[in-house]
């Protein structure tokens, strides 16, 4: 029997956001064929940020010393640590999942969703049985998953035993003692910091030349040099082979620099492919491109009429904060089909929750060379503030790019502590269109707070023009 | 012999920046009584907050244990921790001094100036010899010192032995076993963590019934609920006698709730008076306001013909970002007569270092009551975010209150980790004027960065009108 919904949602991520009290009254179907809640809850942001701050308290006793501060780290409960993270977030995916399977106006499907036709869905439920849906409007929120390379594949041994991705390396049992990562993006450095803070021996496999190569060259470039202080970090470098380590315990990487790397676990981190290739796509009318992520117009429009897409699964974006604000907008256009908001793609800010933290918004100095475009730079030290002396810091800084011309920021990007939270104010101006000079001296900075180096690097770009 | 100078400044604090290239080629004297480079970098901002974040790595080392990392302080090494900072600031001192003895255009007097008519000064040499100086145009720029209250000066007891004030506490030879601080406000709060963090037994007696009593009541009084967590608290008392303790060691304090408190160590931080009773500002013709401030208008000018001031000596506020700011209005107005900037006290933030830290900008919900101003607040916990998960916080608050009728931000009360950094997009949107719903959805906020409490609290208010 084929059920029928005004609205059918693939994905309870940020697509769970879409039950908005525009649809009280009528049908929805919310369709989750893994974790209700999503990447984000599940395995991403916001677990990862829990470790984070727990080698973050790691690291400080580790480096107490510095401070005049005598301590010793005796050891980190791993299992504690896992069970505080999951026995706070597991309740919240079950209580989602029963809200949606319980509500007034919402019917949960925990099955795998594919395309059969227009707005015409099958769904594989637990037991074999399966649901066909059809629904006046669909949206395909099913975001992500993390990309297995071929050698690792290739290698006969099997995930999630001695292979891990971000989707199961914070729920193992017990802390290897030497952690091997394939990948030199964020994942990699913020699981990287976790691990080796809590005092596992982490390697780190990029094929770049240096860590998070996406952002600011410099920045990039300073974060690998710092990184190389902590793990063992092998850049330019391919892994040819993947197999048992001596004596069949553990994991043994060849690399084509002839060297070999072992570990006990091996985590993968080498990228995330939207959930496109088993959705049906042809079948619903939708376009991929070819990245592997559905085509969508500025509104979230797919090419199927009636079908929308956000998130991990379509957007230029794979950010929480743009798959929410997209999921805002798609929300709006559902039941405002003449008054269409765009998907906010302009000055959309990353930040990366590595040690150090990096926070980045805006056109890095490498955008504007190339785009051939009037800009000037200034890098602020942390170091060179009075909170920095604090921090007795000196390696964090804050590197502006500005338009001389117009004396407008172009871009911000922080290594350092709190870069996340520092940055506000640059994105803040970015948005709003507010001139250097203006953000600088028009408004107070408390001294000496750390938001001073903020201060300082503003007042360091050299303008043309101010306001 | 007088001297005569194109620009005398009384105090090398914030005044010391006046000497700006408009002067190159003119005479400038710079006179300085106390420490050159004034309060905040000598006993006042920098040095607290070196202390203060030696204090923030012995408080994470002792609360590991609730992220799931075992350690163990072992102490403090206060001689480390003191000379490592005065190790750093004291040559920052001599330096600036130097540099102002032997500048191109500058003269330093190192000695204590007194007015002894319009625009004449005498100063008191080491040594016994006096200096005449008059100049064309003079800025007091004295800041302010600590006030000793009668029941501490007619104790007996010699100050700089067992007593101590902000000027002295920092350089101490070793740490107290046990320190009684008389005082409630932001002082004697960032002290009391400084010392209690390094493990001492802190005793704090204040006069009113909350701690920090001079911001948004609901601020102060969850701050004073968290303080008797960590300190012996004793609010709503007054000290009656100060004597030596028992077996004449220490100190001890008798309180008019007929307790006494015994300690080794007494920190007087009763509030910090203008350098003005020495001035001879009646001979130079500057009046003086019941708080003992010199009088200025909006410009800085004092009531004497060509007779500036700024800072702790004269502002409303005793800050040294309002300082800073007040030098640089009044360096561009000692050359544009013409053209006269004001001293800019509009939306001042403020900080406080304590534990847990603080910050404040703008009207507080009884300033809105007070003034019979339409107001709605709201209170967003930091618990509520995922970062705020990540810090296990159960206390942190973003306080917001705005004006309904015109979605505008009125003020803005931060409790919690990185108060003073996390409050800047706030100060900005103050500053700016940016209605409150486009600075929470007209520009992104990084998920999950602590700065997320910010947007919620936004987001939490309930506006009538929004841009």
């Amino acid at each position: 029997m084929t059920q029928h919904f005004d609205l059918a949602i693939i994905g309870s991520g940020s697509g769970n956001s879409l039950v908005t009290p525009d649809f009280d009254g009528k049908r929805v179907a919310v369709i989750e064929g893994g974790t209700f809640g999503g990447t984000c809850l599940n395995v991403g942001c916001i677990p990862t940020k829990m470790f984070v701050y727990a080698a973050e308290v790691a690291t400080t006793v580790r480096e107490a010393g510095r401070y005049g501060v005598d301590a010793t780290l005796e050891g980190v409960r791993w299992a504690d640590v896992r069970d505080r993270v999951f026995g706070r977030i597991d309740p919240i995916s079950d209580g989602g999942r029963r809200y949606r399977q319980d509500g007034p106006n919402t019917t949960a499907f925990l099955g795998h969703a594919t395309f059969t036709g227009d707005r015409s869905l099958m769904v594989e439920l637990p037991g074999g049985r399966q649901e066909t849906i059809t629904a006046d409007q669909v949206v395909v929120a099913a975001g992500a998953h993390p990309v297995i390379p071929d050698v690792v594949t290739e290698s006969g041994l099997e995930l999630g035993d001695l292979v891990h991705t971000s989707d199961t390396i914070m729920r193992i049992d017990e802390l290897p003692r030497r952690l091997a990562i394939i990948g030199g993006g964020f994942i990699a450095a913020e699981m990287a910091h976790v691990f080796a803070s809590f005092g596992v021996h982490v390697t780190v496999v990029a094929r770049g030349s240096q860590l998070l190569r996406h952002i600011d060259t410099e920045i990039s470039q300073r974060f690998t040099d710092l990184a190389r202080e902590q793990w063992d970090v092998r850049t330019g470098t391919n892994v040819l082979a993947v197999g048992r380590g001596d004596g069949g315990g553990g994991v043994r990487l060849h690399l084509d620099s002839a060297a070999v790397v072992d570990a006990d676990l091996l985590m993968v981190a080498t990228g995330r492919r939207p959930n496109t290739s088993c959705l049906g796509a042809d079948a619903g009318g939708l376009a991929v491109l070819d990245d592997g992520r559905l085509e969508v117009d500025a509104y979230g429009r797919t090419t199927a009429p009636g079908v929308w897409a956000l998130g991990d699964v379509s957007s230029p974006f794979q950010l929480k904060h743009v798959a929410n604000a997209e999921a805002r907008a798609v929300a709006h256009n559902l039941v405002h089909p003449d008054d269409l908001r765009r998907l906010p793609h302009d000055h959309v800010p990353s930040g990366i929750f590595s040690h150090p933290q990096v926070a980045t918004v805006g056109l890095t100095e490498q955008d504007c060379i190339e785009q051939d475009r009037p800009h000037v730079t200034h890098v602020q030290a942390y170091g060179d503030t009075a909170y920095g002396w604090a921090l007795e810091d000196r390696s964090s800084v804050c590197k502006l790019v500005a338009d001389p011309t117009t004396g407008r920021l172009l871009g911000a990007h922080l290594m350092g502590p709190h870069a996340t939270s520092l940055i506000q104010p640059l994105i803040q101006a970015l948005a709003l269109g507010t001139p250097v000079d203006e953000l600088a001296r028009g408004q107070y900075w408390i001294h000496p707070a750390l938001a001073e180096v903020v201060e300082n690097a503003l007042l360091g770009l050299r303008l043309e023009r101010t306001a």
